[in-house]
């Protein structure tokens, strides 16, 4: 089967066609299907499996696994019965703003839908991430993130109740927590150290967000201290791997 | 059948039992997988997949899948015919420090195998990111990472030759680049703009890292400018997934 040459000088490392010239056959089919995904264009409907396999004169399994991929990596995405080609992935900052603050930059509309709000006893490795007593009350806030009210996150924060006693009672769980912090109690933010990694979505986070079981994710790890240096909050945030990059502007060393 | 029971209060978002109790089998193998994987700690080997399927009286092919995740993850790693406990992932500093420095501050010998040095003319989506002319000549220089010995990623660095005219010549591809841009060329960096995002391997990028196919990777876009502002290179670096995640600290905004 004939396939798109992509082994021109400089082809950037995302071709994937191997040296040695043998290539998976849903590759070339997904890599087919990727000039159809850029002749479409954003909310373009793609064919259906059958006219796929038809068209390509493969099976639909290999039409199917084609299409996985892309959709895991949020080139397509269901909408309805069919498949459309998807926007480009949200850019999220790298910095002290919120989530609020970097989606509404993209033009989206920022939004979060509260899972659960529950105080426990500070286990031992909390208690060193939050500067507090191991058995001290913590609070865990769990919550989806939402953009333009699709589910595209999920975000537990972690704080101890000494911090914020009345966090239950006067905090509105869809909006921002930073301006909470900051406007309600005056709380200011100094600094923050942050991990990124992938991991793949466990069944209930994909409940939850209503992802495909085992879509790769973006995992943030946040540790942030307030203004005095003091730990503030531990955040673990899941983003979905087909809607979201991070960026980051880097200035000179000293 | 049982399973840990892991929806404490305050349980982070990493356990994955979902609210309404069922659970996929082969999860329910992968968190008991998991607490073996705890015992044993970094190493360690893992029993067959015979005997993991005897012990929880499970089908071959459900601890293949459990497997097949905790292998994604980076959590195990394939140690000539067994599978053995994975180490800690690396630690990269988002940071204009090279890859060089960044895994050496880890205990680790960073390494570097060239794929191909090629010039080609300038494509017009690089001449906006190199501030080049189009057709005018450009270098790609693409090279696997190595840690310890261990394939680890894949970079692609596009620079003008008119920048590095001599970079087929001076240059050793198995040293940092950055150290001979400063070193050799006197060239300063500036500031750099980097994007992150999750993708999965294509088959060429799995044959020269030496991956399973479709493992998510982390792919780094970078857009460096020097000292006075001129852009000096576009970079995109693919690390395994199973072996990166990324640092960053936030200092307070202004």
């Amino acid at each position: 089967m004939d396939y798109p040459n992509d082994q021109v000088p400089g082809a950037p490392i995302r071709f994937g066609i191997p040296e040695h010239g043998r290539i998976p056959k849903y590759y070339a089919v997904k890599a087919k299907i990727g000039v159809l995904v850029e002749e479409l264009g954003e909310g373009g409907l793609l064919p259906t499996e059958r006219d796929l396999s038809a068209r390509f004169e493969v099976s639909r399994e290999t039409v199917r696994q084609a299409l996985r991929e892309l959709l895991l990596e949020g080139r397509l995405r269901r909408q309805g019965r069919g498949t459309v080609v998807a926007g480009p992935k949200l850019e999220q900052p790298l910095s002290l703003a919120s989530y609020t603050e970097g989606v509404r930059r993209q033009g989206r509309r920022p939004g979060r839908s509260l899972i659960s709000l529950e105080r426990f006893p500070c286990t031992d490795a909390l208690a060193a991430e939050l500067g507090a007593e191991r058995g001290e009350p913590v609070w865990h806030m769990e919550r989806v993130l939402l953009a333009d009210d699709e589910r595209v996150g999920l975000e537990s924060t972690y704080v101890t109740v000494a911090r914020l006693p009345r966090l239950d009672v006067d905090f509105d769980p869809d909006s921002s927590f930073y301006a909470y912090l900051h406007g309600a109690l005056g709380i200011a933010f100094g600094d923050a150290d942050e991990r990124i990694e992938t991991v793949l979505a466990t069944p209930r986070e994909a409940l939850l967000i209503g992802t495909p079981p085992a879509l790769p994710m973006l995992l943030l790890h946040r540790f942030s201290r307030d203004s005095a240096g003091r730990p503030l909050e531990r955040v673990r945030t899941l983003y979905r791997g087909d809607r979201f990059s991070f960026t980051a502007h880097l200035g000179a060393q000293g």
